[in-house]
């Protein structure tokens, strides 16, 4: 009888599991996420993530044409020095999470694209436009946020010159196909400050100042480039993560 | 003689404008997009933002089955008070940017699932995984950042138990056609601690314990819903755009 | 004892389908997708489709600006008629399936852009197009099956002048936002000849000739627009399905 | 006087172009897409398909455990014989456009998953659903045109038994990370019949039949299968274009 009893209950909870369904059978237990640190703040790098500058050394810039950097490297603060030309990294990197820092000169001069410009070049040539546009107008793709001469910010969430700005940025390299056609589009999230400005769009291509922007195939990686546009523009805190 | 020469003048230079190409006319300039204030720092939220909790009033929430919220809201945090239900929202969203900052129990407890367990429910089904991930193992697609029992995160970014840790969380809401089907599955890209752990994923439809997700027609908004695991899991700083 | 085995069956039974899993946990039952019938060949339309033009009457079309359509309607034929403008359609369309089939002369005269130059304009802004591309060289981006100055088409698969070609297009309209940015970009997939020739790819923005493709905020359905480009380029077989 | 009349006009001329702008700026020359001639008819291959069955010889083709294929070959058709396995290609392929023909027995035996059943298994292991849906019913997904357990169809335009049916196919592989986690998912857009039956869509994983579907590290490229369920499905005009 204890027997009986005992059997029932066995099947009463086995036909109970059966008819509610197994939780286990839709857990994926494998594979396991690699752990990362993340960093004290936002500032601050994952333990997965390449310094790019640390506020101290330039030891993983170069000069666009090659040789060393000379911008001033001053206070944990890069800044542009115009007539130096543009800088680029020394490793080449394809889909990534970039963190990058940015000021404006607080001494306001110029107006529109002549106020504080300057702009990072993902893979040498997919430009995140840097711009003071606080208060000051310009052409809607071409301000601080957009890709240049392709995609306008959805908000202008710029703080004034002077201040510091952080861009979060995440990039989808394009791929090619054998015979140079595209086979698919770079794509591209930002968020300024916080604020989400650009939400997994399409590029049309390398950044073209006159002209039409279009892929021509190059390399699965490729250097960052900050640009010298003659502004005192400043960098912080730069690190990037490849994807 | 002069005026040949001054027409020259102007020959010359409309030709080489001509052939150059002019920049302008890859310039868009409207729409401008709208000004928003970021705030302070990540944690603050932007002018164009509902605050959803600021540290000291429950306004903007509710229980899930109606009624005043029973959780505790005291120095600024908000805390789960086990065996008193889910909260939502008293607003609906579709689109948004949600920033909302979470730390589990100092006090560790538990394991698995059982630890620090919470959860994000975007349209009140669409769930972000809240858990105590550190050094505690758990089925992957059930880990902190999970698109629970749809996507694991793409790294594993936690804070050590009674640290608070962010989520910055960019969602597209699913459309639905005029019968019931799905038109376009809702889309998520989320950073934890500043590290993207979801790019723009696909959900399979409204999160489910047990068997497999799925899409019902729903509202183009709903509330947010917090979620009562019977974890002191607590909250703040959430705020939301609508997009 | 017949008992006992009987029960020791059901346990067993229900034991076994627990420890394997229960196959129903992933079925889904509802919504049911409503039934199409397909049409006999893919000329013909599918019983969902809009028949815009069956080879007989214009009863669904109009000049660009209003009136009569002008074109020569024969043989089950639209043939565009130089000098009579383009036609659209007189009801509005966004997010479409689009069957059409389009012949260039065979009597061929011109060369580049000006042999066989047509258009198919979806939304009356974003041209696919059309043009007698075999063994005549253009501009990449303005060839036979290219979005016109922002897509190159993956390949050539054009027909010889004379002959009838298909076009199987998937189009997503854009999404906008209350100030007029862009929600989401346009989205078309395209098959020519039954040969993929763009695959889901992002619009840049409206067609333009001269400069920059752009968006500008417009309503959910906008008629369809044929070109007429001032050469003698046929259409038949076209319908439409609101997707 | 003459001379000065000319220059007038070249200066006119050129002052006219710059303000309107030049329309070849935005002319992109290459690449040049490559040629393909399409075949007669959708049956018919493109120049730059492998044929994998051409009602001939089965010489593309193996059993999925090794082996010479045991499923019928007549009358240029391809038809299952139950009992003997499924059959998978001899060569393998990752993005790939796929055109397929198919056909449930016209003698209709069974009714729901045990009619007609059949499945296109891309990569081995992400099954497209062919059954015999004309009415019968089944879960929505896993009728035909079903990502098998995940998607249903837009719509059921199924065919009749004992006519052929056809699917062209628009396949994007996944991509992995280096640790096994994935990077990008699947993605399929698929016509039945002429008619869109799914668009783009996210594949959550390999099919399953019991539980969950999901992701693990595989090639670039394996074999297409072709499932044997029991019913003798044929199949005729395979081919398959890279992508």
């Amino acid at each position: 009888m204890k027997k009986s009893i005992f059997t029932s209950l066995i099947l009463l909870t086995a036909i109970s599991l059966f008819a509610q369904g197994d939780p286990a059978l839709t857990e994926v237990w494998d594979p396991v996420p690699r752990v990362v640190t993340p960093g004290q703040s936002s500032s601050d790098a994952p333990s997965d993530a390449i310094v790019l500058y640390n506020g101290k050394d330039l030891l993983h810039w170069m000069g666009l044409e090659g040789g060393d950097v000379k911008w001033k490297n001053e206070n944990n603060i890069l800044t542009v020095v115009p007539g130096t030309g543009d800088i680029k990294s020394k490793e080449s990197f394809g889909d990534c999470q970039l963190h990058i820092e940015w000021r404006t000169p607080a001494e306001v001069s110029g107006s529109g694209q002549g106020r504080g410009n300057s702009g990072i070049f993902l893979m040498s040539r997919y430009e995140l436009q840097v711009l003071d546009n606080y208060n000051n107008v310009t052409y809607s793709n071409g301000q601080a946020g957009s890709i240049y001469k392709q995609h306008m910010p959805q908000v202008n969430v710029c703080r004034p010159p002077g201040e510091w700005q952080t861009y979060d940025i995440i990039f989808t390299a394009p791929r090619f196909n054998d015979d140079g056609t595209l086979k698919s589009a770079a794509r591209i999230t930002v968020l300024q400050n916080g604020v989400l400005i650009q939400n997994n769009i399409s590029l049309w291509g390398s950044t073209e100042y006159i002209g039409i922007a279009k892929y021509e195939k190059h390399a699965d990686k490729l250097p960052l480039v900050l640009q010298n546009h003659g502004n005192k523009v400043s960098y912080r805190n730069i690190w990037i993560r490849e994807l």
